[in-house]
């Protein structure tokens, strides 16, 4: 099913030439406190209060080493490399690998594993298509890491996603040695839409980050590989730079409603490429 | 005392033009286990293990508020803005301040106060002098961290510190909303010199550093204001950018032993100015 035709109201109108304010989200963050799932009842107000939930040792450490050869084989596909769902480096190393559960049986396997998919179905009270799905393999010492956004508001402006009924799972795969606590969020931070400015590419104003930091402070994320995180999709977050000497990897997978299909961009311009915002939103299924 | 002349053997080679290898500290850590002073046996343990001591509470809040409005006043006082022991950014703000115990009665009564002096000299086995002073300000959202280093490595190579026989005290004075989780340390790492090659400018290899890190592990500090940090001046550290909308500003002070004076640059050439590595070893008394 495709649908490019702008057809609903736009709620969080953002990319704005002016001044934006901020705006109160109206959609809840857990669409279905009563429905039945893996998560238990603390851990989901935890994620409606925080908008992230963390998951701990949901995936064995045989399956972490498993995920992590798999991302090791991919990274030095010959093939995929020269793929345009492949982001290289400067030096030509891979960087990112877009549409991974397209490229990669395991990861297909991952997505569709009751553990993962039943928690997100969980949390957005539906049926769940993927809107998008990663591969990163952020570089030691010098890897960059990503300034302060929402996703929401991304794929909101230029992917037409009209609610953040979506959550975003991030499954690192760092071991013991390799510090995962460049990633940081704003607890509480999802319920604000932070609209930002036209030509901004998304990067919010400096006085409304200042303004939701001092409301939720920060957290910066340092569980071992096999926890696995859960974010709302209008988390504010943000990544400082791995000077570690480790390179850290993780698979990103983006859920979203079956409730929230994609229209036209409400940002206006081309809708971005498939491999980067899904419109084939069929339910995913075991 | 001014000594310039270098009258000890080089036991901490660095700057080499080759392949530098990596070199076994022959020096403690703790130079006197028997010392009487406010640090407890089992901290000292931790210290001599680890190369890093956290001492938890050690200023009350209202000390560090009087910390907070002091380092205000000097970041806004225009003669220090003009003054060459002031960095400024590209902007024109005040990034650094050294000499500060010069610059500052509260510094300079900090630096002597018992809690902070007597741990120094109790670590160093011996009276102590201040090698360096300074106050750090670093900017929210884009403030730069600094690359992997052994501190000791610079003031061997640069000020003809002939051992490290010296501690970096650090005092963050971020608040609770501040995340001060910028700085990481290999614990261990200070049994290792890291010699670097000529032209580095003290930046390690990135082999070695894998190695170290490796071998050691990274730790990140996370204590909010009033706890104190010492490190051995050969612990490998770094930290990440600030990209928190909050500056976080830090005093740091390295006291150096009576016993550990400095000479010519071990790599040569002219002597950084006594703002950067003071050569007035007399003993600092309260």
């Amino acid at each position: 099913m495709t649908l490019t035709a702008t057809a609903v109201v736009d709620r969080y109108p953002t990319r704005i030439d002016g001044d934006p304010e901020l705006i109160d989200r109206t959609d809840p963050s857990v669409w279905d406190f009563t429905g039945a799932g893996p998560i238990d009842r603390a851990t989901m107000a935890g994620h409606h209060t925080k908008g992230f939930s963390v998951h701990h040792d949901l995936l064995s450490p045989a399956e972490v080493a498993a995920c992590r050869d798999e991302l090791a084989r991919l990274a030095t596909d010959p093939g995929l490399a020269e793929d345009e769902r492949a982001v290289l480096t400067d030096d030509g190393e891979v960087r990112m690998i877009y549409e991974v559960h397209a490229v990669s049986e395991l990861v297909a396997e991952l997505v569709r594993d009751p553990r993962v998919l039943d928690r997100a179905r969980q949390i957005l009270g539906s049926d769940v298509y993927i809107h998008q799905s990663r591969i990163d393999y952020l570089p030691g010492f010098r890897g960059k890491g990503t300034y302060w956004h929402s996703p929401f508001e991304t794929w909101h402006a230029e992917d037409g996603m009209p609610a953040p009924r979506a959550v975003s799972v991030s499954i690192p795969l760092s071991g013991q040695q390799e510090l995962t606590g460049e990633l940081m969020a704003m607890p509480g931070s999802h319920r604000t839409f932070v609209p930002t400015t036209l030509g901004s590419g998304g990067v919010p104003d400096k006085e409304h980050l200042r303004s939701l930091g001092a409301a939720y402070g920060i957290e910066r994320f340092t569980d071992a590989a096999g926890s696995v995180l859960v974010f709302d999709a209008n988390t504010m977050q943000g990544s400082a730079d791995n000077i570690t000497p480790f390179p850290q990897t993780n698979i990103h997978v983006v859920f979203s409603s079956v409730e929230n299909l994609l229209f036209a961009p409400f940002a206006g311009g081309q809708p971005r490429p498939p491999y980067l915002a899904n419109r084939d939103c069929e339910a995913l299924r075991r």
